[in-house]
């Protein structure tokens, strides 16, 4: 169905001190991201599940969910999978919710999980911002904050460097909350590490919370590993105005943050970053020569 | 509470060639695993939400979690967390369960996700294993497949060619199913990909179960990143006797392998690999000189 990827039009920032760098520290590219759409699984007439996934080989991601989760193990308990055949508000066929029929004899589950309350065949990646739009009670489109793009790029080493002090192993991950001061120097505020990505963060924003410090105005979360539509999703409920990844995001990452007015960075080595949302925060005015 | 990391001993294959790699391929040794435990959240009476995390700055986890979910979003709506009183069976206080109290004017979710049954206060890693125990009906444990070191040292290569083929992004999990010949060479069945490392074991999974393929006895599971709890479950689920991660596998995930007879192999880079559970599968008698 070609969605497996996405073209989308981003900013590179190149911070290697090259002179084609320093003529042109800011490119404008297009970039191929990874696509990310909410799959609803229903056991015939109940919604069972809502899961984030790339669209492809639904129908063995379905099979292979209910296999993990100990509800059928051989071939033909499954009698059938489709999609389910209605459209969205736009007439438009999302192909985001399969239908599975089960063999009678089969036990199907008390309750659902994770399950969205409508009825509608058509829920796609606009109805899953719309839920975070309406929930969300601080909206960082307003916040004013910029940030110079070499203190942007610094902050995964900052975090590295942090996380040495108390982390023995590599298999974890970590968010950092960082404070942006208004000479431009960030300061971190918190640290937390967990062997999963929206642990960590939901760690950092209830230390947040806990401390009265919502909505998070006028800092950075930098986070060690991708940026997937969940992390964007608690940036937004906590009024953070900047996410940034050490790696990549996902098309609906990308989507989230340009609706909620978050800037959205990913790939930040170092030596250069990407912004694939709301590019105006960044301020590179240190790294261009000045124009006569 | 001295829960973030546990020692484990494991095998560590080295396959570089060094004289000592040669003479010792095989190293018993000690590796620091990240914690992975299961933390119930309820509100009140009610089981809200299971979630795996590493132990430590629980209340925040659960504050976050909150906020996350647009339940709360203003400490004053967060009364009290406290770690549930009870114990478990074997009378030990697990800190795996919190109740938050929230203000009686907060809007409760009419229901919980990823809720367990019991009400027992002492949830532990052993129910976690307990409960794949009693669902799985296949046992890697009776699988007698072996494999050599080189080849399983070889399947992350194996695997990153074959999604050259046709990944566009930097920011996709894979997942890809081996047969391991009598000859003891690899054949790659299946490769999936997803912006979701567990979906992407899910597509391979439910592929096997739509080809009639159920329990995958005799394959190796190779995946791009760590090893969860949740992996190792879906492996044992599919009855797949070898889950390989390129990354880390936290200590829950050894647990579970330890259980159900699977070998667990992290850090799998080429040049070595750890075995983390089921070490007698790896055959390293092609590194070793023979000895008279």
């Amino acid at each position: 169905m070609g969605r497996v990827t996405q073209r989308r039009k981003i900013h590179k920032f190149v911070l290697d001190g090259s002179p084609q760098a320093l003529e042109h520290p800011v490119r404008f590219k297009e970039d191929v991201l990874a696509v990310e759409e909410p799959l609803e699984i229903r056991l015939g007439e109940m919604s069972f599940a809502v899961t984030m996934r790339t669209p492809g080989d639904d129908f063995d991601l379905v099979a292979g969910f209910l296999v993990s989760e100990g509800i059928i193990s051989e071939p033909g308990q499954l009698v059938s999978e489709r999609f389910c055949a209605g459209e969205d508000e736009d007439g438009v066929q999302t192909f985001n919710v399969v239908d599975a029929q089960l063999r009678p004899d089969v036990e199907r589950p008390a309750t659902g999980r994770n399950v969205y309350t409508s009825s509608s065949c058509g829920i796609c990646g606009t109805d899953s911002i719309e839920a975070v739009r309406k929930s969300s009670r601080h909206s960082p489109k307003e916040d004013p904050l910029t940030v110079p793009v070499r203190v942007l790029a610094d902050l995964p080493d900052k975090l590295r460097e942090a996380q040495a002090v108390f982390s023995k192993t590599g298999g974890v991950h970590a968010a950092g909350l960082f404070k942006i001061h208004d000479d431009g120097t960030s300061e971190l505020l918190c640290l937390r590490e967990d062997v999963g990505r929206h642990n960590a963060v939901d760690k950092v924003v209830g230390w947040a919370l806990r401390s009265g410090r919502l909505p998070l105005t006028g800092t950075v979360l930098q986070v060690s590993g991708r940026a997937s539509f969940e992390l964007v999703q608690k940036a937004a409920m906590a009024g953070i105005p900047v996410l940034s990844a050490v790696s990549a995001p996902s098309s609906l990452a990308a989507d989230l943050a340009d609706e909620s007015g978050i800037t959205l960075v990913g790939f930040s080595r170092g030596h250069s970053l990407n912004a694939y949302a709301g590019r105006w925060r960044i301020r590179e005015e240190d790294l261009a020569p000045s124009v006569a």
